[in-house]
């Protein structure tokens, strides 16, 4: 591949989190000398909030803060970015808080935040040479990379646990990329993942050998907050916590931002929210590790349900470093996060939405969380993906016939 | 109700659509003299490019167009629009098209168009003394008016068929308003929906005794698309046809827009776009006749499946006015048109959007639409809503064993 044209922005190199070795810039994602995850350095220049405030209304205008090229917003993407963060004063006042933002990500393209991520490792894995967009996947990324690919106009590869529900097959496969169904669990497919990597040169499986660029686009979750807020960071934030990844990326846009003068440096509190049945680094905060437990997982929160978490350790540092926690709820106070939710602010989250409001609440009746101070949180995905779950409580009030007096009897009117 | 205090904008009366008569702002849907249609009249004063793009990035950015008091944003809304004008240069392409555009009503809060109307209706009828917000519905305008209720904090009252898919009973109940499933087919229940209006005095049925207001939400689809052009009209724009009102009131928006001097007046045609299992007013304009003889519907897109179209002959004057055309297409086409749509720009619309695309294949194929001119199809629902129309057809490409061998063997490498 042609590397030396790569245009990959302010990205300058690769680095191993756990001893520091660096790399060029490239299609690598573990250390020569560790196998520690590697994670992008960069050099950043001439960001300022008016250049930021005068890109386009998606993730792009942070492009100057992203390994993309410089031209990232000519060529067809789904455009992620920019949702909706909305005041939630009725959700607040439920809690007790005073001062509350819910980030709706379910306003995404295909309704998660796995299209950011996504269309930072597509800009990056065309730059890199790759003409095939490919992951292993539950659910949302498959929707997001078979999307992304038919919009960009090349080819998809999607993996998938051969058991997945009706509905995700439907929402991936109208895309019309490369599907296949995978006789065994998401370990195997994963692994399977990481086989075909191997020999597929031109394949950017996103999760896998670009994680190091996809796992960037998280940060502009962190950025679209601050600037949202007036270019201002929240005192608390509540983030949904599977691999980690995204917790950590908001993290590190927050500091990224002090860094460079665009907000005022303050302290800020990050809490991880997970569900019980898949709660290792909920575990390993409580019981106060360093290192994070695998589990099995069993949870209705599926998309949160990565039992061996990658960044499960860097998200106990960023928690610890800031003063925050990491909760973890069931799977019946996840359904009532969920109607919470829709009931007080007319968002309809996903399971990973519940498993957030539900977090938030416990640890506001803890104590962890401080109710008078402006606290966010992520609805990272949408409630029609896991209908499932509310399903048995989300029922009609009353049937009747179509009469008057029948409506009248209902006692409803 | 207290009137006198009522802020409705710009608003100024309401006048009849067929005998002209004029009626005081209130709670009126129909003519006195002859039953006609309201619609609502204003005095706009004071609209300039610069004041519309100094709004909120949602549909309140057009308030001085709107039936709806001066502060409306400040009230807790679900601020749907301004969702995106996708540039559809793949879509084009294969339809051997120059220049076209998809309005992405999905992006939407509860993912189609119906956020406008029900925001809109909200707006007017809390200004006129309502205290419930209610309607008759099958599905998107169900979750629209309960989503809409829980945000603002107030009481909704839904009602719709029994036998509605167990799907969309969970995205209206999940919000946690009133919901009623009627025994009786959807006319039956709008029957019942009048019934009860006339005998709970704070009840704003939005299709129906507040349908005036809630009309006018539709002409922010075509203030937003001449905006999002750069403050210009298209050539040609092909709208999805139910009752009809959304395609009427984009081409009111592009004439106010031309009369108010914020584009320049320039010719565009109006196409709509219907399932021949329910295409009444296809039917009516393909075979000349200026009145729309009901049907029994009887197709896949059920957003669409209103057999008696109240803006049935509105539509026919708007598309005769400026030289379109009323296409139908069959249920296999509208699933054809949702995979084109989803395989050439990653856009999932529902059996709405796959209408709407069907037609545009076919009014191109006619020769009845340039495929040379500037051209904008609507976007106007989810295709996460209706999953079954695609189920048959969107499958995976192949199912392996997990292992490198299985996938080699597959052929897909
Ligand atoms: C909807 C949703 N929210 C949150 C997450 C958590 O992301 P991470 O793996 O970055 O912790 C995921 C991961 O798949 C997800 O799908
Ligand atoms: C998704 C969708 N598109 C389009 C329409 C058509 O709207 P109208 O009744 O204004 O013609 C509807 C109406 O219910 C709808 O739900
Ligand atoms: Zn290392
Ligand atoms: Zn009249």
């Amino acid at each position: 591949m042609a590397l030396d044209a790569a245009d990959l922005g302010p990205a300058t190199s690769l680095t191993c989190r756990e001893c520091g070795e660096s790399y060029d810039l490239g299609p690598r994602y573990a250390c020569e000398q560790c196998f520690g995850p590697l994670e992008i350095a960069y050099d950043f220049t001439g960001v300022t909030r008016a250049s930021i405030e005068a890109g386009p209304r998606n993730i792009w205008r942070y492009r100057g803060l992203l390994p993309v090229p410089t031209n990232v917003q000519d060529t067809p993407n789904t455009e992620p970015g920019f949702t909706r963060l909305v005041r939630a004063d009725h959700l607040a006042e439920s809690l007790g808080m005073q001062r509350l933002w819910v980030k709706d990500d379910s306003g995404n393209p295909t309704h998660s935040f796995k299209d950011r991520v996504v269309a930072v490792a597509l800009a990056a894995a065309r730059e890199l040479g790759f003409k095939v967009l490919a992951c292993p996947s539950t659910g949302n990324l498959a929707n997001a990379v078979a999307a992304a690919a038919a919009r960009a106009g090349i080819r998809s590869a999607v993996f998938v646990p051969s058991n997945l529900e009706q509905q995700k097959i439907v929402t991936t496969a109208v895309y019309g990329g490369t599907f296949v169904t995978v006789r065994g669990n998401y370990d195997d497919v994963n692994r399977l993942a990481s086989e075909i990597a191997g020999e597929q040169d031109d394949w950017a499986f996103v999760n896998v050998n670009v994680r190091p660029y996809y796992a960037e686009g998280s940060k502009t979750l962190g950025y679209e907050i601050a600037e949202q807020l007036g270019w201002r960071l929240p005192d608390q934030i509540v983030v949904p916590v599977a691999s980690g990844s995204q917790l950590t990326k908001i993290d590190k846009a927050f500091g990224e931002l002090i860094k460079l003068g665009l907000v005022e440096d303050k302290p800020y509190r990050v809490f991880g929210a997970q569900a019980t049945g898949c709660s290792p680094v909920a575990a390993a905060f409580k019981a106060g590790h360093e290192v994070v437990r695998p589990v099995k997982p069993d949870t209705i929160a599926k998309s949160l349900a990565i039992g061996n978490p990658a960044d499960g350790p860097y998200v106990l540092d960023v928690v610890r470093r800031t003063g925050g926690a990491v909760e973890d709820v069931t799977d019946a106070e996840v359904v009532e996060g969920i109607r919470l939710l829709a009931g007080t602010e007319g968002i309809f989250g996903e399971t990973a939405g519940g498993v957030t409001v539900a977090c938030l609440r416990k640890l506001v009746s803890s104590g962890a969380l401080d109710p008078d101070a402006e606290t966010v949180i992520i609805n990272s995905g949408d409630g029609l993906k896991t209908l499932d779950a509310v399903a048995p409580v989300a029922r009609p009030s009353a049937e009747i016939a179509p009469s008057l007096e029948d409506f009248r009897a209902s006692g409803l009117a």
